[in-house]
């Protein structure tokens, strides 16, 4: 590993918030030497309590992760806040990038505030943020809270990651039908029926209430379901409260924990070996010419396939 | 390839529905010999037109791909639906696997339906999608309709591989500007303000065109606008007029069909690997030690990855 990783990740350890902004970038971006850094910072790592929040685009998930951040930093703790975005399938780029200048935690001390785009991140979303996630955990983060815009797969997929998820609703938007449709139920820890002040904010928690009991086969206690007027930070301390509760470790703890790490071991390997083979695809115009073959229907994708992977079988199947 | 296959095959081909269904759950399945049977079947492939059709969950998409689907078999085409939806993360099924059942078309002569859900497709989900519209080419379909509800990434990634792209919107939602924030205004080729007589219909017409408009850079044409009331079919016909009008040629269609199949390509590559590198990993309970040893922090992570792909490097780094 280069000097300059070395120099960084010192830096990152003794607290330097610009080390870790370019950590995380040069790491993101996949520059040489990352793996090795990413080595050394392993062992540092583990250490934080990582808070997913998720709901629908408008639920105020911001504001309350917002207030959460700052409740947090008054008891004395660090906290990392990575604000996943949706983005565009051509550009790229993450469309609400500019939600880091609209929070008012981002300026505060003990905050830090990461974007990062629902795709374009060149090791997958998930792994990019368990980079992140673990370079904070270097810098010295206590909590990590992971905010999704919206419900859909990658950001379901994403905020599973976390060791609690809290799950944002809102009354008057059909929001908790939407969210059983997403799949997003099944994943929450905390219920927080957010801007509670407003009409049918008794209805959305006789909703999830009355979808939580449908769930009868279940031993596993039922995720509690709070209010919070996120705007002036009515039932914040509640919330923070759950968050600072020790960790149920007969809820999914364990499995859990085996089945993050066996995702991250594979999503590894796979990213790696298919980059390899883009590369080694990539001379000589193959896979140019590859493509040709398929569009004048010449020869199908599935032989051509097949016989990229054919070197690598018996060395696969050996071992 | 065994006679099980070629027998599904030469049913297929000469139209058994029934075989149609079964080689689409076979393929689905990764049973052996799928791909030998995709082989044989990519000589039919290539000849329908896909159409695909996304939007916010109630916009009444199922509706309108009903009544375009009931149109364009009174005109003589055979069509094929393949409806897209969200599963929970956990459970691995479909959702709405039962919007099978509430589809009027799904007993018309003609048109034939299948449910997707978009995670625990062995290939993946565009994958998939890829593999059931080549085996509805097979079997003669001329038009397949895909239909995705809500507007996740995964569902704009399977709509993406659609000829043409329709946005339906509804009035009073704001869908318009979730729309923005999903990224599917760009990969709109016809927008369907949908329930068009209702309250605030202009106003989401307005907000589209303004949203065209805003893209000053680009010569290509812009996509039209269209109003239907999809329950009682009013401006469907101008839909499927659209659908039949012969493809603009400038309009990404070159670039556009290279990029899939290079997808198709390296997506094909890379689940083969994975699965044969997850196969040998499992042997001898490999992963399970190398994530007993990443918890208990024995070892990381990257540096287990990377001696899972050293065998494989030289090999791909050669040629």
């Amino acid at each position: 590993m280069n000097n300059d990783w070395n120099a960084l990740i010192s830096e990152l350890k003794s607290g330097s918030i610009r080390a870790l902004s370019r950590l995380v970038t040069r790491v993101e971006n996949r520059e040489p030497g990352w793996m090795e850094a990413m080595k050394e910072i392993f062992p540092e790592t583990g250490k934080a309590r990582l808070i997913g929040i998720t709901g629908a685009p408008g639920s105020g998930k911001s504001t309350l992760t917002n207030r959460i951040a700052r409740t947090l930093v008054e008891k004395g703790f660090d906290i990392g806040i990575i604000a996943v975005d949706p983005s565009s399938p051509f550009s790229g780029g993450a469309l609400l990038g500019d939600r880091l200048r609209m929070r008012d935690v981002s300026n505060v001390e003990g905050v830090y505030v990461r974007s990062m785009a629902t795709r374009g991140a060149l090791g997958g979303l998930n792994q990019s943020a368990r980079d992140v996630v673990k370079i904070m955990e270097a810098f010295g983060k206590d909590f990590i809270i992971i905010e999704t815009v919206g419900v859909g797969q990658d950001e379901i997929d994403v905020i599973k990651i976390a060791d609690m998820v809290m799950v944002v609703l809102v009354p008057g938007q059909g929001d908790a039908i939407q969210a059983i449709k997403a799949g997003i139920m099944e994943i929450a820890d905390v219920f927080v029926v957010n801007k509670a002040d407003r009409e049918g904010a008794d209805q959305v928690v006789i909703d999830i209430e009355a979808m939580l009991n449908l769930d009868i086969d279940s031993d596993a206690p039922k995720p509690p379901v709070l209010r919070t007027i996120a705007l002036d930070g009515e039932g914040v301390p509640e919330l923070v409260e759950k968050i600072l509760a020790p960790p149920n470790p007969t809820h999914r703890q364990e499995d859990f924990m085996k089945e993050r790490v066996k995702e991250e071991l594979i999503g590894l390997v796979e990213k790696e070996i298919v980059g390899l083979i883009k590369d080694r695809w990539n001379e000589n115009n193959g896979l140019e010419r590859a493509v040709r073959d398929v569009l004048s229907h010449e020869r199908d994708p599935y032989s051509i396939a097949q016989e990229i992977i054919a070197p690598l079988v018996p060395l696969l199947k050996k071992n």
